[in-house]
């Protein structure tokens, strides 16, 4: 194969952020509506900019920590001299990503509100087109970060070894997977800061102003209103950005290094950067066939959406068996179409895994309706029916990833290379991810149209404005859910492959070392028995987190209800900066503990249970991990749309007793779905980065 | 080793069995009191009696079938020819601890009621002589079955071996270790038939009896009351009764199968067979220092029922070295030391999870309180918080069972050998349920005070007698959460044992099938992420179970109510048989589902992905099991008792806000901690044992 091909993957980057770049430009072209539209919009915005701020400000103090810890490591032989640059660079690219998305989802979200004055369409293609912003710019650093590597690595740094292709594309993805534990670490404090963030606004919001005071949401009365708008985009947007950006820098990675024990040298490397760069493009096209007519309806809108996914999906079918065609360097013709069956199969299990997610959480079916009647009979059944909904919905995700899995291992070849094999669960991922861009950008558009919907109300616009912001709305709960069924499957899979990329890095570290990786073997049993545990710990944390950064508000909006005289009848403005300021602090204070978490347990398990006991709780971890995340994610959904269907009309509507039970399972279900159960997604991928990352360590160290 | 010792495993069942029948004389002996009383304990004595027929009739036919199948699978030599009946057998014995066990409960309600009007100490000790009928019934008949298939096979099936002791005691347990197949299909279908009814019933009452006519628990206008008097004794006391018949006899079961590749010989088979016979006299023992004085705190009660336990406790810690010592078939003496800090370890790791469920679960410590403290925010956060009290509190017995299985495997001898590692992990599983006897009779005392306490209520009773029955029945809860806790950790280490034996069994069949159970082996994961889900899929199958059976109770308490006229004034006698009938019918209809699942999974598992795919699904089933067992059991327990907590005055009383929150929790708990959780506990033994009765099946036709 022709090394000037990888040149195609800073080729696809530079076109994602080009694409960014010009849709970022006419978001901003847009009219940002009247005096008030503004006023509150910059109010978020400045709420979101002094989160983010503070954030990366404490996670800056964590970074410089690692790096003096990596530095003396590396120093003292234990790491490669990259490592500790490595890290700084996959959480610096990690963070850019979710602040430039954050930047334009509170830039989109007051000309969304005045898009929808003039026509639904345009209110949909202005935030939709804040999301593509988003999507391109993780793809677009995604690549770039891979490719700046890449070719230092490959062209610099060991160019020395430029005439022994198995050694030197061994180095360059041991020392390129551990960028990874940096991206996998801001995902982390994203995503657990932002989770926590936003579910203490939201809760503190509703359970003094709709539930003690009686106002309705988005009332500008209420003190909490606007770090709510706030949390929607730190932990949304930012949040699941820098979560997505770790996914699809680490199946790549992974793939890379798989192509290593598989034997397919550069080519075997080249095909996922080149897959991904293709799928940028596939993406790119998608986007122009978002548009919709003036029906409210969720189907059609839906539709309008799903257009420009499925027809990205349907190009990359197509481009992907050239790709591995031309590039995987093996004589074997149908293992070639067998990687490519394993494209196909990580693309289907995405989209199957997206369908089933909305079939568990759309009141469009049955069991989110049945979810509904349930509360009827009051808070506790509800509560029941949502939790066991959930445990049910996670048989066919499970299904699905086994299945692909399977035929991605078998098809690759699996039955007579393990490692070829391994090489096509990889590659699923990455054909899972390749659709990023647009898959993203329908996913990030939600808060947009969220936060729109809470700025038309608050500066009252017209009635058929907001019917708009709120179909808007609604869609976008149906693409949060899809886009999280989505991120679950694509962090196992990606956690799968990085499990295999761990016990690699130990052959690297030491090729006579004896791995006895047996499920019966006491040491991988009992990592299997932490493991399992950890995400249910882990979950704990954030939902307490939640909990008493909630409670610092529920008390802060009190006191301003009781201090700031007026604020009742309207005529004294609360003080937003004041709860902005709480939930940062909160968030910041609480991200710490859950983060260690997942850090200091691959270590702690590596010296107590040594490398074997590490693969242990990885696989434990991992599907423990994807089960736990699907069950959570889907209770929160349905129970936040069964309450939806009854504030629709059904079961007594609004103010009934059943939608008393109903607020009762969307409230429980909040830090479920927006908090600990994307969180768990990070979790896994974290604790693999840190076992391959310190895998020299617990190598030299461990006890058995 | 002289054969002859062996005689002490059945001696020590007759002895258990004739204690039991010495204090059923003992408990029946008492009075039963006024003419109210009796009729009371009549009604639920019919009650009790009409279900268990019913199921036995249900589950009859099951076994007819299973018996048949196996029949025809033995025929085709899949299978030897005794495994049907060791089928029957260990489903028959199974069955017969649990009835014998609620028809001594459903004997002693009214005569504790009646013995605690005349003194605390004498209600205690009726209620407790009930329970350990139960505790060493099951114990006995344990053993007796253990000892009758031992000789049987070893003198007349197998007699022909009897000069190659190897050879014989290979076939012997893996002759025997089938009829624990028998006995978990038993234990599955009498607690989840027994924790849907007692649930059903419990949660129809509360609903319609409490929140919506206002009248106070166990009322005996009341319709459902009589069943929920019933249903503790079939939940608590027959599905917990046949739930640990399966885990004492699957483990000793386990160990001797171990025993064999470990190289011990009939020495290492007979110690946990000793060792279970001694700690029978153990127990016994025990019972006599079981007493109190007249104080009714919990504290002293609690000490009156620890000082029992903790004697057995200390006699078996002394008994277990000679026995151990004599047995143990090694020249090599330290090992011999660490087989016996084996079993201190399983008995510290009982005593240890059972401390810390009653720390999670008690209103004496800070947890509950705090759960408590936080219905004051209403039932969302109570909700929120009790899930993550569960997730939280699965740390410990995680580390627990972690530190317990890697002491006991190195102390062994597990370094060296494998195979006698995991016979230490097996016997420590033993040394944990050595003292079943008093354990179980401590636990089987709570419903008979649950019971008592109601017919005291229903009877009108004078003031002290109740206050009294509440107090029993206050540390029946207490027992109830530390027996829960007792039931998974033994069921967790059976379950290990039991993969193992599996992994043997799978040499018999086929000695040169080589098995490749690398946790990255795809099938293996694969097998991971399916044995995940499943405890989650089975919690869903039984909560859903109980939501329907509970809403058929709805109705026709409501019906009752409509209908029955001079009902609610107390003129008219409720129907009290229709809801026992109705949570009959529902318990036998709903139960059928999650059973099979149990039994299906390893079949289309094995069939799918092969025996190694099979160990990957154990693993992950028990893993994962065991954790969300203890997150079930302790969030509800917890639940419970914040309520109590609130009930007993604080943060604002019965009838309070706080309180309607906390009854929230408390019902949203009632099917965690008494349907689900427990159930789980046998899911993950009969999901092993059916994949060991037909494991030769999947060799001859699985696809991988």
């Amino acid at each position: 194969m022709s090394e000037q091909y990888f040149i195609l993957a800073p080729a696809g980057s530079v076109l994602a952020l080009l694409f960014a770049f010009y849709q970022a430009k006419k978001v901003l072209g847009f009219s940002e509506g009247n005096e008030t539209m503004r006023r509150i919009s910059g109010a978020v915005r400045k709420g979101a900019g002094a989160y983010l701020k503070r954030q990366y400000t404490g996670v800056s103090i964590f970074f410089a920590l690692m790096f003096a810890a990596l530095g003396l490591m590396s120093f003292a032989g234990f790491l490669t001299p990259f490592v500790p640059f490595a890290f700084i660079s996959g959480g610096f690219f990690s963070g850019l990503s979710g602040f430039i998305g954050m930047k334009i989802a509170t830039a989109a979200n007051a000309r969304t509100a005045q898009a929808s004055s003039e026509s639904l369409n345009k209110g949909l293609r202005v935030a939709f087109s804040s999301g593509s912003v988003m999507g391109f710019t993780v793809v677009g650093l995604g690549l770039l970060d891979l490719s700046i590597w890449f070719f230092l690595l490959k062209y610099v740094f060991y160019a020395g070894l430029a005439g022994n292709e198995a050694a030197q594309i061994s180095k360059i993805s041991a020392a390129m997977l551990t960028f990874g534990m940096g991206a996998s670490s801001m995902a982390l404090f994203a995503r657990v800061g932002g989770g926590i963030f936003t579910k203490a606004a939201d809760v503190g919001a509703d359970l003094v102003g709709k539930v003690e005071a009686g106002i309705p949401e988005d009332d500008p009365r209420n003190p909490a209103v606007i770090a709510d708008n706030v949390g929607d985009n730190v932990g949304d947007v930012a949040g699941m950005g820098a979560d997505l950006y770790e996914s699809y820098v680490g199946s790549i990675v992974a793939t890379i290094a798989l192509a290593v024990s598989a034997g397919y040298g550069f080519g075997g490397a080249a095909v996922p950067m080149v897959m991904a760069a293709v799928g940028t493009v596939a993406s790119i096209i998608g986007t122009f066939f978002v548009r919709c007519g003036e029906k409210t309806d969720q189907k059609s809108l839906l539709m309008a959406l799903r257009k420009g996914t499925y027809i990205s999906s349907i190009l990359i079918i197509a481009a992907a068996f050239p790709v591995i065609w031309f590039f995987l360097d093996c004589e074997n013709y149908p293992q070639r179409i067998g990687v490519y069956a394993a494209v196909l199969s990580g693309l289907l299990a995405g989209v199957l895994i997206g369908f089933f997610t909305e079939y568990y959480t759309s009141d469009t079916y049955k069991p989110t309706r049945e979810l509904s009647a349930s509360s009827l009979t009051g808070p506790a059944t509800i509560i029941i029916g949502g939790i066991s909904l959930g445990m049910l919905s996670t048989l066919i995700p499970v299904i699905i990833v086994a299945l692909s899995v399977l035929l991605s291992y078998f098809a690759s070849g699996g039955g007579a290379s393990f490692s070829q094999g391994l090489y096509g669960v990889g590659i699923s991922a990455v054909g899972m991810l390749s659709t990023l861009g647009i898959t993203l950008a329908t996913d990030a558009y939600g808060p947009v149209a969220d936060n729109a919907g809470g700025i038309a109300e608050m500066s009252h616009l017209p009635h058929e404005v907001r019917e708009r912001t709120d179909a808007l709305d609604s869609l976008g709960n149906t693409t949060a859910a899809t886009g999280k069924g989505f991120a679950i499957g694509s962090a196992a899979l990606t956690a799968l492959a990085l499990i295999v990329a761990y016990l690699d890095e130990i052959k690297i570290h030491k090729p006579d070392f004896k791995l006895d990786l047996s499920i019966v073997n006491p040491p991988v049993l009992i990592g299997l028995f932490v493991g399992t545990m950890l995400p249910f710990l882990f979950s704990s944390m954030t939902m307490r987190a939640v909990g008493r950064a909630a409670q610092s508000i529920v008390e802060e909006v009190r006191r301003q209800f009781r201090d700031i005289k007026g604020l009742m009848e309207g005529e004294a403005e609360a003080d937003y900066a004041a709860c902005v300021d709480i939930c940062t602090k909160g968030a910041q204070k609480e991200m710490i503990a859950p983060a260690l978490t997942g850090i200091i347990s691959p270590i702690v398990v590596g010296l107590a249970l040594g490398v074997n006991g590490v693969a242990g709780m990885l696989a434990g971890a991992t599907a423990t991990g994807f089960v736990l995340a699907v069950m959570m994610a889907n209770s929160g959904g349905a129970w936040d749309n069964a309450k939806k269907h009854i504030e629709a009309g059904n079961f007594g509507g609004k103010g009934s007793d059943a939608h008393k039970a109903a607020v009762v399972g969307d409230t429980v279900g909040d830090p479920f779905k927006d908090t600990s159960g994307p969180s768990i997604n990070i979790l896994i991928k974290l604790l693999s980065m840190v076992s391959i990352v310190f895998a020299g360590l617990v190598l030299e160290f461990s006890f058995l």
